[in-house]
């Protein structure tokens, strides 16, 4: 039976990347015995510009019904003047909403190739290997009121409101837990437990999980600012890290500024299982944004939107074995020399997006 | 006239570090002409061993009256289990809340003798000069509701609301505006304005403000998520950060660490002017917190608690003179190569917290 994907390009860089995953896809079509079928779609700033919305219903409807949602990424300064609920980010969000996909993987790892492209000394991140468990479907994301209220005499009111639920913060923790277990068996959770009640809540429910079943695996609890610390300090001492939907935002992306690597992370943000077929809602994206500066001159690197098809692949298809080639023709892509422009050290020579589409889509033929 | 310091030295290493401040203290009075006369009081943990509260009435009411507070620091983990209302950081908030201090000022520099203790390579950081001002009585840390709900079957909700309003939003922009002034004469402004409404308010105000009479200054806006990301590739971009309580928590930590040079940034939190007699509320505090874990060992760097007052200096009593004696009396002690233990490189030899206060006094007298 043929698998499903829905591809949602989105802005800036993001049909460009979209094109290099179209090659790999092809390459497992054709050589690899997969059968995927592709079919594609619009959101962000370009579904608005097509529609007037974020994401059309009819591509809602597609995603909810494919095995798995590829995305780019969206928004740029065209966009700052859409009313806020069609803004680009809006079609993310409702996918990541009415998709039910709380659980957001990050990995920040250092490729070892490009270990002298942080901007931290080498030693600290040689060899890093994070993960990031963030909750996606909850927190000041969602929570009602949102809201501007206007309060007369030229005052204004914003409110946002941060919510959790014992079930949202037991099911993501469990999620952390089992993936720690596969890797080196530490999470650290953080929060803001000496400021916020939902920290408070959060702090309790991770221990009480922890508690239940999850014992084997060495749990420590971190405030989210001392966290932030700790990640610029020394990101070596952690191994998963489980937060909330706003801390695991900043967090996620402070971890993966420091690999130096930005342009290769992917990610995967995941349901919980369906009760009768046991298969996960998915959706696949790069951590990077739309990079709407370099849009259309061929600088983008296409491997962090490459590298979510494989956790795609990994987490959605249970092809561990494609995912794993797939890993190793990207890493010896980079270990011949290949560099984009984000990750060529100065005076290096660097290659365009098709191009390093191009020398993975060589890599998998020569493994 | 003499003025009042009210010092209340908290937890863990406040009360070491808040001894050689006082010597500081005690030198301005009898050699740099001055007439401070300083009070004790108690906050934190220590205050509610002693009677119950993270601060006493009494003691609040002599930080409303001091002419300025100099705070150390709260929190252990041997008050992990007491009620939230009086946790220790609970009288550090009801500090900030009652005596309204909503401007917070957390300089990031790096000290030149330190660039090597960072983890971030030499050039990234070297010369580095920010300021972070956060806004400190709004957002999440005091809207309403704050609460756990029980729901019945085990479940229970936590909320915590993020609450800004017009006029907040407004007088801490004009106080980084006026501050880049004396700078560098830029600002850039960070919320979350793709998913809080509060971000798109905040966006909103700062962009009124400035126009409104400060269109000299350079202001630039970005996303809180990418301004971590940009705080760890390439700080130096920066001059003045204005952004919110939360974020400003977390992004002035990543900064702080970013320097090397934890142990020695003081902060100041400031009120506004009272209407008759021009004078500001204010509460001045190392960035770093109470590290309990090296309490008593004589461990602890006095340096950020010794440059608070230096910022009392500047900030409460307008002594530019001795606010830059004083801090080139802590540069002169660096470069003599006096290091406490967290910022010597390895192998380097160390000072007790008590020889580097002495050393910093003496480096007073021979100026
Ligand atoms: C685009 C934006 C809405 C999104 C977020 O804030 O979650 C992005 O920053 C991310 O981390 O995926
Ligand atoms: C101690 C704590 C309440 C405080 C905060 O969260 O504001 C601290 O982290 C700070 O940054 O001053």
């Amino acid at each position: 039976a043929s698998q499903n994907l829905l591809l949602l390009p989105g802005d800036g860089i993001g049909p460009e990347i979209m094109v290099e995953v179209k090659k790999v896809i092809a390459w497992f079509n054709e050589k690899g015995g997969m059968s995927f079928e592709t079919d594609d779609g619009l959101v962000g700033g370009s579904a608005y510009d097509a529609h007037g919305q974020s994401i059309s219903e009819e591509d809602m409807a597609k995603a909810m019904a494919a095995d798995a949602v590829i995305f780019g990424a969206v928004g740029g300064p065209k966009w700052d003047d859409v009313p806020y609920e069609v803004r680009p980010e809006a079609g993310l969000l409702r996918l990541r909403k009415d998709m039910e996909l709380f659980a957001n993987l990050r990995p920040a790892i250092c490729y070892p190739a490009l270990a002298d492209a942080s901007s931290l000394k080498k030693d600290i991140i040689e060899g890093l290997d994070i993960l990031i468990v963030r909750e996606l479907t909850g927190g000041v994301y969602f929570g009602e009121p949102k809201e501007i209220t206007d309060l007369g005499n030229g005052q204004k009111r914003g409110v946002d409101t941060q919510v959790y639920d014992t079930y949202e913060i037991e099911r993501i923790s469990k999620v952390a837990f089992e993936l720690a277990r596969t890797r080196n068996n530490k999470v650290c959770s953080m929060e803001k437990r000496n400021v916020m009640k939902s920290g408070v809540l959060w702090n309790e429910v991770v221990t009480q999980t922890h508690k239940a079943g999850f014992e084997d695996v060495t749990l420590e609890h971190m405030l989210a600012d001392a966290g932030g610390m700790q990640l610029v300090r020394w990101p070596k001492q952690f191994d998963v890290i489980v937060t909330d939907n706003l801390f695991g935002d900043m967090l996620s992306d402070v971890a993966a500024m420091l690999t130096g690597s930005l342009g290769m992370l992917p990610s995967a943000s995941l349901g919980a299982p369906d009760a009768k077929t046991g298969k996960r809602k998915a959706l696949y994206e790069p951590v990077h944004g739309s990079a709407p500066d370099i849009a259309g001159t061929g600088a983008a690197n296409p491997i962090a939107m490459i590298a979510s098809f494989g956790m795609a692949l990994r987490y959605s298809f249970e092809e561990v074995a494609a995912a794993d080639m797939l890993d190793k023709a990207i890493a010896n892509a980079l270990d011949k020399g290949l560099r984009t422009k984000d990750i060529a050290a100065a005076g290096e020579a660097t290659v365009s997006t098709t191009e390093m589409g191009d020398a993975i889509v060589a890599e998998l033929d020569a493994l």
